[in-house]
């Protein structure tokens, strides 16, 4: 029913990743940064937090992957992303942005679509009005939420990838990674990630550190996503309240072992294998 | 002994925050952020984190109240406050301040007057000294913390509510709140609190998201006080020591049912009815 | 075996810094303030963040010990540190310097030279790569991972540390502790709190609060580190993964009495005692 190869990719990529820790450089909002930080140390990453302009650059040069979030961005935060951004480009170290807010906000939105035609991004994750805003004609949102099921963004996001030359990843119920020609879907996951602040922010970072292991940028998103989802199902049957499970959640992502990733993968190919959206 | 229609009231705020969920538009300082976020996830609300000075008007246009806190406060983020603040005002959103360390320099104290003389804020929360530092003749504080109690600060809190037009909450062991002419104590809550950082900054952002539910801001006030140290009680017979306590907190916030509220909430009206402080 | 003077001293430092509660000012990164903040509560501390130009001045008047951190960094902070480490060091307020990412961007390493030559630093605290990048000829670190271990920096720390004429605090698997004369270890501690991220940090943080208990740095830090792992090791064996590890350390800094601080230090001096590195 789930697709067994992605699932065996997704245990391979996470092998790798808690034998290479990879550096991710993190220009992120200040609302999660703690717990980005945790989330990627307890996945076997290695994290770090850096925005000043004199620094990004030599920063990112170390990374083997970059984070871009613009939750809590002022001008100066967009002017660091788009010179670790450009510094990235130039040495193939992977990009991911996190449109946290666009379409919610004129700063926002422009910032977003700012970063996305300055800078070659290779996996783009919001939920689908944040990542919806990123077409020319974009729908506003309400504050940070979603006004798009992840099916009714379907098609939308399959043409918008084309259109952006990008990997779009757009994470609720279920999640949607598409490039344009390939989709998949990613049905792990749990209700109570919606309670803790951040969990979006922590499939972004999760996500990044999955580019690093893998070049493939829909393989890396959707094994990511659905490891990701995982932990947040594991979380769960320790913890029915949000407080509990923001740290089993955390626990989680640090004892889930490959067996587990490659059993418990749901991730499904709609294209090209045949859509079924 | 305690007001049973408060009580209720309080039953009834909780009820419909859970059921509309509003956007509640914080400009906050960094070491709360994250936490304060999850309180009100896990209350029922929608937290928004944002303070850059090109987006905040808009922010606010979403939101159901504003919170305002000068902890880690630089003169960028007053200027933020002011402008979100205005245009709250405008709008008819509700702020609440939250005065951190006002007393203890003089950018504090200096910034909180600033934002009682140019806006009109609906609630003010702070400890006793910080409270009492908005005064034209404002004692000196020591850092963040209390040098008067709850007790001692009674009177003057009725004249400087009166004078600044707004409605002051006073928390501690007991909690006063008193808007010149009406006046009540809440004593729910938990010793424990004082040991973890931003319970304070935590109370005032419940308040916010009741006053998004309940224009009368004595009454909202009262009625998240007694909501919010219920649900430090009720933290504090699951957990004894500060971390498991602070992730108690949360889980409670989420937990607490309008029931336990309606029984649990203990509020005395002291004035008008009668005057025994 | 270990040090039965020193042990001693650690109990008796807990205990006055739980008695005093000194207010320990911290200008800091982002990703720690509220981890750092909880610590100094639990172990009881009074914590107060505040980095403005208009209010370090002032703020650090109030502190019983200043603690600077490097990490997320920019000018305007570093400028901060400064004017607050120029009053610190006019009023005897002890500094502890956090170099965090030193050696890994010119940023980070010509800042923390610039605060260690303009500033009087009592202690500086960091892994082996963060404190020897201080020397004139600092070796590149990968991030803000230590590239040294505690080993091999024994005695470049000894000649650093009187170059410097400072105290230095190296910290890993077992922690060296120098003024140039006097040298000692600890070895308390667990390896996950490798896993939570600002363990270091912290580690910082509570030796800014035995500074302002201790007027002897190596003392003090000596001391505080001996508790401060203790503190991990108790941690561990009640939590095993890095979600709850870091609530239950801040559980142990809380209740750990002075009498499992006197037993359970494990403090070796190397020197002047003789040399066993």
């Amino acid at each position: 029913m789930f697709d067994q190869q992605l699932a065996k990719r997704a245990a391979e990529n996470l092998k790798h990743l808690r034998e290479k820790k990879p550096l991710i450089h993190n220009i992120t909002n200040y609302v999660v940064m703690n717990y980005t930080a945790n989330a990627l140390l307890a996945c076997g990453a290695s994290p770090v937090m850096a925005h000043a302009l004199e620094e990004v650059e030599e920063m990112v040069s170390f990374a083997s992957a970059l984070v871009l979030n613009i939750g809590t961005l002022t001008p100066y935060w967009i002017n660091s992303m788009l010179k670790a951004g450009k510094r990235a480009n130039e040495l193939n170290v992977p990009i991911i942005l996190d449109p946290v807010g666009s379409g919610a906000t004129k700063l926002r939105t422009e910032s977003a679509k700012r970063l996305m035609n300055e800078l070659t991004i290779n996996v783009v994750r919001g939920n689908a009005s944040e990542v919806l805003s990123l077409a020319r004609e974009g729908p506003r949102t309400k504050g940070v939420d979603a006004m798009h099921s992840v099916d009714e963004a379907a098609d939308a996001a399959t043409v918008l990838a084309r259109e952006l030359s990008t990997t779009l990843a757009i994470t609720g119920p279920m999640d949607l990674i598409t490039d344009g020609e390939r989709t998949c879907r990613v049905s792990n996951g749990h209700k109570l990630m919606g309670y803790v602040t951040g969990t979006g922010c922590t499939a972004t970072v999760i996500i990044g550190a999955f580019l690093a292991m893998d070049n493939d940028a829909v393989q890396a998103t959707t094994t990511a996503l659905a490891y990701y989802g995982l932990a947040g199902e594991k979380a769960a049957t320790r913890a029915q309240t949000p407080g509990n499970f923001q740290i089993a959640l955390l626990d989680a992502l640090f004892t889930i072992d490959e067996k587990q990733v490659k059993q418990g993968a749901r991730i499904n190919i709609i294209s090209p294998k045949g859509r079924t959206l």
